[in-house]
């Protein structure tokens, strides 16, 4: 169950009104990398967690953090669309240059749909969609996913902090460096905890009698030339065992016959 | 450039027809984290690497071998989807309640549209949407990504080996254990590099000036009970500074306050 | 800012185990109509809301219990997969049509892809996505897009009951009934307020002048047979206005006719 | 079964060629509220109606007269993009920022996709979708969604409208502010009609014995602050039960705890 | 514009109920090939011709004969989904294998969303989605996907006429075999008519110097082996001018190095 | 299985930079019709044909041949976007009319998510799917789908050829268009083979019986006037049927009347 405070967690307020900025923020709101994602995968595997309870309250509590980071992000971009130039027969449209830029690089749905206001959706306009997020029960395995999130999130922030001088933008954006070079630091730890655990393969528990051993530890190179060997050649893999490097793989198996389709489906029967 | 040879990287030859199997099999060709994901992943990081020449090959190498896995499992589904019951009235399903369950589960658009053959869509037969994938420019961003889908990839594949008893596809499905394995070891390889050379924290190029300083280390524990506290709590981050744990967490703004809308966007006026 | 509290709104644990329901139940969780929905449509317009404090605080109130809502359907889901058949091979699956029907109901993700957990997803396995939602900044047009989502909410969580007769499915269900009803009045609450001072047709600000003025009222008959006469035929209308009934409606302009393409775009050419 | 008039319910012709309208204008085309929208969603509500002979008759009048809008929207936004900008080397582009605008914001897929042609997409490009529409089998609901349409659909026309001085856009737009009116007063007499039947919560055919019983008429301050208050505090409710207003909610469960995962799906196992 | 008859184009009843053919049925109504793609597609065509009256009315005529398609299909499904099984408790579930396929095998959205109506979706419950579908400017092109189409379309409906044995869903399937080789036809007789005049290449309009003009004849043959090599070999194409062979293809261009990226991304620096 | 070449298979360099052409190609990559749609395409019908060799090498060599295309375009889009404006504080944005249209148009994720790398989405910035593809198992109803991909490609490449001057882009397309007419003339001459193997309408292998035989060859005049009359009037169809015109079309059946609702769905019950 939760709660909300009126309050933000912190400030998001721009100096002045900015559409190409409220455009571009959109897509650490509702992008593939944005504020609505971490917040969602991070609900989604607190619930889902069987049995380890301070992994399940630390997703929790940073989940119900994001949703406050939701909170100020569409603050800010329902801000930054103040002023927005809505129609091109203003007369700023037709002499200056920057406010073409603007009426040009607006997102038309911000006028249109949301009358100002934040969407769920990136900087193309895109919907956001579960497709971005996963709780898979294998928490070594979603932790590794949140902390590539917070990784491409705070990417994100910082390519955006470099695009605008607006301070209240700034002071927003740099609060979120913060807190997802936390997040990615707490990720990282609890990774820690799990591999000494679990081992450094995901999932830990299959039996090795499982995989077809001998190309466990190999890498094959597909491409001509070998310049990707020194990644691995001459080094011990994290698992303890020695990389392999095969510089010109051959197939294993035979080309494929398929059987001719059955006659109900009325699909092209093989020639004779 | 790329060339094909016709024969497998590994066998994909099913004991017998399994059409249920063939629908999960979908999983890891066209899911979320299937094979094409992996192989159109690292196909773009490879062509946008930036003077990396060593990791763009390794992606690039990899990427290649992907495509072949996608062939693998392609033609896996194609020979489990041979002798798929297509029809209600067929006597078996009248009878056997296997032959029910298979009639029941099955994709009926391996029937309906691709004739017996794989789609390039998940088990569910959602379409493969490259919101699945990423590239960022930043190579450790990246590689955490990798590690994740081949983490998730490969929890994907060991679930499935447990849910049948066929030789032919345990084979396949070991070979995919393994190759996963490699991945994951490779990418990992190639994060300790990184990580070195750029920091622990992504990216690594922020200077400190632009973070918000005191909310770097800090838990906020937004949920009741401190559950979270230990995994966090007397610990130095792998960044070497210490966590911090706040228990209470306190807004650090005020409630924030919204323009009235101009009239020409016909939205509510505030009350006054 | 949020916060989060460990205990659940109400009670969401079954009498037993049930991997169809768990399937049919994701319908309200990630469907178009199910509790993410809710929540995140609340939350965004609340957020938006440029200044009617007592609608942004009831919007957000709302959001803020919905969240628990995804949260006691997630938790209820994961304990209806408990159990759940994984493999066509077992003996139960062979013999009974019952666990037949399960196994090839059921979705196949909840295994491979969830590991027994919810996912943000409907009862076929479509992402959710924000195309589901809306916040547009005419808040009465956004409180009637409000009481829709609570009646076919409710109207989906009716049918779901009808299709058990699980004491514990029943209670949650029981509940979200008794919050549906309350979430739709108060909405209707808002609705009646808002056109006592905008009118009934939104957007109220609209001037007369603007509308082509003598097609307001009017139904035109576009289907041979006259049986939509009797709605509106000889009533007032909501906003005071007479309705008209035009039984054979004429085009009110000419066939159109298109310029040629220019020579660039390689189009086919109009013929002389 | 249908048939096709060659001319326009109404006129549907420009002053001028405007790359950025047409733009514009596809968000009442092919966006979440435009008309292909609500000629899909009334086209399936009349087809699925089960023996309410007016309002599928309705519905399907209606349905008719939206397919002409949309074949009105898509002539308008042809003609829009006659002589639209096609080559950033233009030599306007270079001297003239309207232009520059204009360059800037048309839809690029207008001239490399369409040729010059209406796209069934918003005002972004994103692909119509039928998650946009509903039809549920109770008529009530679905008028409910169908006054939202026409409510957010109105809404957006006006905007447009105040967006262009083009006296041919205008006429088109203001015969849509004409028609939404009518549909939105013709299904709220709709409306009128089925609640005086089935009574005002949706679905009316729900026993009370169903609800759990003390939460039917309860707004829960889940935010701090009470602005939401005023809405239902002291009121009666549309089905003429009084609401009460709990400052303080209380969780009515427990905390959830979930079973241990089966190992066969290697997830990862509860800590001791 | 557009009117409506009440009665059916043609015969739409099943002989009895049939869940799983409701949802196979799908696939024609709101599938990548289905009549709600074919209906759009023609209508969108029909719109944008430029100026080529003939082809403009005939698929205008087509366009308004599928939507009464649609009409069909949808009623035919509604019709088989009378009596569905709503509930895994019913009796006949526990003892009928048949009965359990279909519990397991039918939409579960056709019971908790539309309430026993057709959906706009696949057979898999994807919404339909204008991605299906295109509208480009040159006709040829067009036509090319028109009967494209209704190839894959007719072929769809042969295969679900396979899978029953109900005459009144033969009856119906008959009538669209029918009527998806007129239009297979149809389209046809335009292509040569278009290909008399504007050659064999889409565009017929490009100038040959724009092209690279010694790879315009020439199959490459990128796979190992030459099983390919009779299509073209020795063969003369349908422009006119002889197909050539390459066995061994060579790459005619460097390997490509990319510029480091600027500092303020925060992309991963080449490596020196 | 698949190996990889660094060279490209052909020049892919632009002259200078261009952000808004770097957009614009972004649709010829990751575009319905685009090189990703070729690529998984003609790789899924190669590896689903049962037994047509031939064919299935043809289309494995021309897949793995757009592999390299997809390459191509991916290397030109990350060297257009080197020095792409990307704040719009720059100097020459507030001046310059053609620097203020790069900034307003080009794709704002192009910086912010890939890092000045391509992407694999079109130029509106919509990810790529599978809803683009087919394979059907019916060999020449996909040949017809794969001559239309290459002529709506080859389409937007003309285009896209005129909007710049770039000789390197222009080198670059002007290959494309030498490769997509090769594809379709290898498309055209299987089509050639199959339709005298298989006849004219997809698929030849349906028994006339199943048909409903007078609507074959008959083109309804579903719109009023008969401009479409002179496509197919008095003329043989390819087949050699001849075809018949019905200038006034009848309905074949009555209208349809659906039965009651079962009162478990709460739906609206039929008026009586």
């Amino acid at each position: 169950m939760f709660t909300h405070k009126k309050e933000l967690q912190y400030h998001a307020t721009p100096e002045r009104p900015d559409a190409l900025m409220a455009r571009r923020l959109q897509e650490i709101l509702g992008g593939q990398w944005g504020e609505m994602s971490v917040m969602n995968m991070y609900l989604f595997q607190g619930w889902n967690a069987r049995g380890n309870e301070k992994y399940k309250d630390l997703l929790l509590d940073t989940a119900t953090e994001e949703i406050g980071h939701v909170e100020m992000i569409a603050t800010m971009i329902a801000q930054l669309l103040d002023k927005a130039p809505l129609s091109a027969q203003e007369e700023a449209v037709e002499s200056d240059p920057a406010i073409a830029a603007v009426m040009g690089g607006m997102n038309p749905q911000h006028a249109i749909v949301t009358g100002l206001g934040a969407a769920p959706r990136d900087s193309n306009g895109n919907p956001w969609t579960s497709n971005y997020i996963v709780s898979s029960g294998n928490i070594l395995a979603d932790m590794r996913m949140n902390v590539t999130a917070e990784s491409q999130g705070r990417l994100q922030v910082a390519r955006l902090y470099e695009m605008t001088e607006d301070k209240g933008i700034r002071d927003m954006l740099g609060f979120l460096l913060a807190r997802d070079k936390q997040h990615q630091l707490q990720w990282i730890e609890a990774i820690k905890e799990l591999e000494a655990k679990e081992g450094i393969v995901v999932p830990g528990t299959v039996p090795e009698k499982y995989e077809v051993s001998d190309v466990t530890h190999t890498l094959y190179n597909f491409s001509e030339g070998e310049d990707s060997k020194p990644v691995v050649d001459g080094k011990e893999a994290a698992d303890g065992n020695d990389f392999k490097y095969i510089k010109n793989p051959e197939a294993m198996a035979d080309k494929p016959v398929l059987k001719a389709p059955p006659a109900q489906l009325h699909s092209t029967p093989p020639e004779k």
